[in-house]
């Protein structure tokens, strides 16, 4: 027996016949001993119903109000959810945010978690309810309602895993793990059995929609149990945490795979747009002058390249969200050029960035040059180089990604699994 | 400057324009100097929705789960009207149920409002912000939502009106107020510019849908002024409640007006039916023999006739929803028949009940009779009477129903408004 939190999303939840689905799982779990907490997003197509809505009232809806129309798709599948269960002859109750007591910052529609209040939930716990409570939303100090951002309800769930020390949280999603690479692109790609935090956390922030990058962070800083697993498939989905596949994120390294495997996993992100400050005076502090009115515009810069200057000139490159491209642009022409007396701006949409993710890299050279071995022989140009303790990311244009993606997946034996070296 | 209630319903909220409507309208309110608390319902359709949904998930729902559901499509309304006054220039505030602190027993999907916080609004009043309040929604002691069924949001409306002593409570409806009687019987129907409370809690009890009866209830225990006028026309309506139209209950009699008039309204309702037990014996207590065991089973009974006795036997006739019957009639067969020697259950669902209101006929003789003497002379024949104090009420066959109401308020000279006699 075992405490332990489930965490659907809208997919799991999309019709009264999957919500049926859910509670038959949940029912099997908790009647074979576990005491079970069950996390649900909305029903899918439901938040973008709602969104839709407040747009037709207002163009740009206050974020208040916005989050209290937000939150009521995850209000009807705690219900929903609930009543299914009881159906089954489970004792359950729902709980929305405010009644378990998720505390949150007021940072409407982009909360973050304080506090979980522990003891509503242990009380039904002890008298052996399942506890079915609403994702993504809790309250601020004054009692307002807010929401913690999309894909908050995977956030949700590792933060109440942590705040009543579940033994594992299991999130149900449309795949059935973590892989070394996108299947979609490459067939062979093999789910991992599982994966370091720190490699997950890469792979989130790489672009993987599996996990919420948020939600990694909050099991990390907590060291929750957490698996990743197929809600669809598999209809006699063992009740225990011992037998279940899926990915299971761990935190301790295992000294064995140290020795061996080196890269996990390959990902591939096409969010980002390149910028060039072409022929800026190559002189000291010259990146904080470029980059420091962009990171007061609130754009994130990921990878940056400074060339070696010739005649006492430069080219400097980085990386943003494509989304932040013309605002980037904006800033550096207002509050950059006539600065430093750089020349001109060079962008690029057309790229695509590929990354390495292996813990075991930190301890192997190699990597990296394997990588840089791989690549030319299919003609492809590297455009950028970027490093981190266990990753390697390089840039390349957008339409080789899929042919990266699987030259690199090759070139490091991935369908084996983890490789080693 | 006074500090006002507006109730908008599910039409007045039904679309995203509509919405935007209601807003203009309290931000003419507001502007005019007033303190505005809005209540509202769920947008037309949506509480059936969600209900279907639940019915989808759940052939029986469990009711504490249903609140949950349920109370969501009145969270929608509110996030949106907030959001539409915001773009309007007006600081406004949404609260559920749980933030305001509306208090009810723990009788889900029609539990009782109890206590209703004033701190919560009052506090957001004093900092210059209209008040938008989710009708229809309370929370248990035990901090469950429940909802207070069926047009439960003209009751939270009246609840909160009473709480913090509001000058006025305006209820929008699709009608313009309170009529002589249903306008589309008698197209001569005359508008009442002010009805006592106790006439509107007859109409009310008698069907007339235009107030549901709790919140006339709530309004007279606590003498809410309480306006009921059309949400749809009226687009220069003025902001004072000195000006606007529509019908206000009242609660002190006019002397003058008690002098003169005798009848304000002839209601009618097609929702019950008559059950007679044909041939018991004509003893003390019979008819506590054959209600107890209707009572018992929660049936209610409106209308009693007992006929003199003839050889030691008679016949008992009441009236029962008609919804009820089937059940009556199983209640009599099993717990009545067999204990009194009754013959025959008679049951007719083919009537109908017009009554005739007015508080001034608590001082008049003469009211009974003229209704006796104009129905035979079209040859309506009338088969139950009875009376209470500022009520006479008339079972006849329900194909005369209309006929019935015109005959009547011809009698009475509503044409003309209240008649005097």
């Amino acid at each position: 027996m075992a405490l332990i939190v489930h965490k659907y999303g809208g997919t799991s939840m999309g019709s009264p016949e999957r919500i049926r689905n859910v509670a038959r799982r949940v029912a099997k779990w908790k009647k074979a001993g576990h005491q079970m907490i069950v996390v649900v997003s909305a029903m899918s197509g439901e938040t973008n119903r709602l969104l839709a809505l407040a747009k037709e009232v207002s163009p740009r809806p206050d974020l208040r109000e916005l989050d209290v129309v937000a939150t009521t798709g995850e209000q009807v599948s705690i219900g929903l959810l609930a009543m299914a269960l009881k159906d089954l002859g489970v004792d359950a109750v729902s709980m929305a945010g405010w009644q378990v007591g998720i505390h949150t910052d007021n940072a409407f529609t982009k909360a973050r978690i304080d506090t979980i209040d522990e003891d509503a939930i242990r009380r039904q716990l002890d008298a052996g309810r399942v506890v079915v409570v609403a994702g993504f939303q809790g309250i601020d100090p004054d009692r307002n309602i807010t929401t913690l951002g999309r894909g908050g309800s995977d956030t949700s769930a590792v933060a109440i895993a942590a705040a009543v020390h579940a033994d594992e949280c299991l999130i149900f999603t449309d795949v059935d793990g973590i892989y070394t690479t996108d299947p979609r692109i490459v067939p062979e790609a093999k789910r991992l059995n599982n994966i370091s935090f720190e490699e997950m956390l890469e792979l989130a922030s790489l672009g993987s929609k599996v996990l919420q990058i948020r939600s990694v962070e909050f099991a990390g800083k907590y060291k929750v149990p957490l698996r990743v697993l197929s809600s669809l498939s598999d209809p006699d989905l063992p009740v225990s945490v011992e037998a279940v596949s899926g990915t299971l994120i761990t935190y301790e390294e295992d000294p064995k795979m140290m020795e061996k495997a080196v890269v996990t996993g390959i990902a591939c992100s096409r969010n980002e747009a390149k910028v060039t400050v072409h022929n800026v005076p190559d002189t000291p502090g010259i990146a904080s002058k470029i980059l420091g009115p962009i990171a007061a515009s609130n754009i994130d810069v990921d990878m940056i390249v400074q060339n070696v200057g010739v005649n006492g000139r430069t080219d400097f490159t980085f990386t943003v969200p494509r989304t932040d491209l013309e605002r980037t642009v904006d800033v550096l022409k207002s509050d950059v050029l006539p600065f430093i007396g750089g020349e001109q701006i060079l962008t690029s949409n057309n790229i695509a960035k590929i990354s390495v993710v292996g813990v075991g890299m930190r301890s192997h050279a190699g990597v990296a040059s394997r990588m840089f071995h791989a690549l030319p022989q299919e003609n492809i140009n590297i455009q950028m180089i970027g490093t981190s303790e266990i990753k390697v990311s390089l840039v390349v244009d957008e339409k080789y990604t899929e042919l990266a993606v699987r030259v690199l997946h090759k070139a490091f034996g991935l369908e084996n699994g983890p490789a080693e070296i």
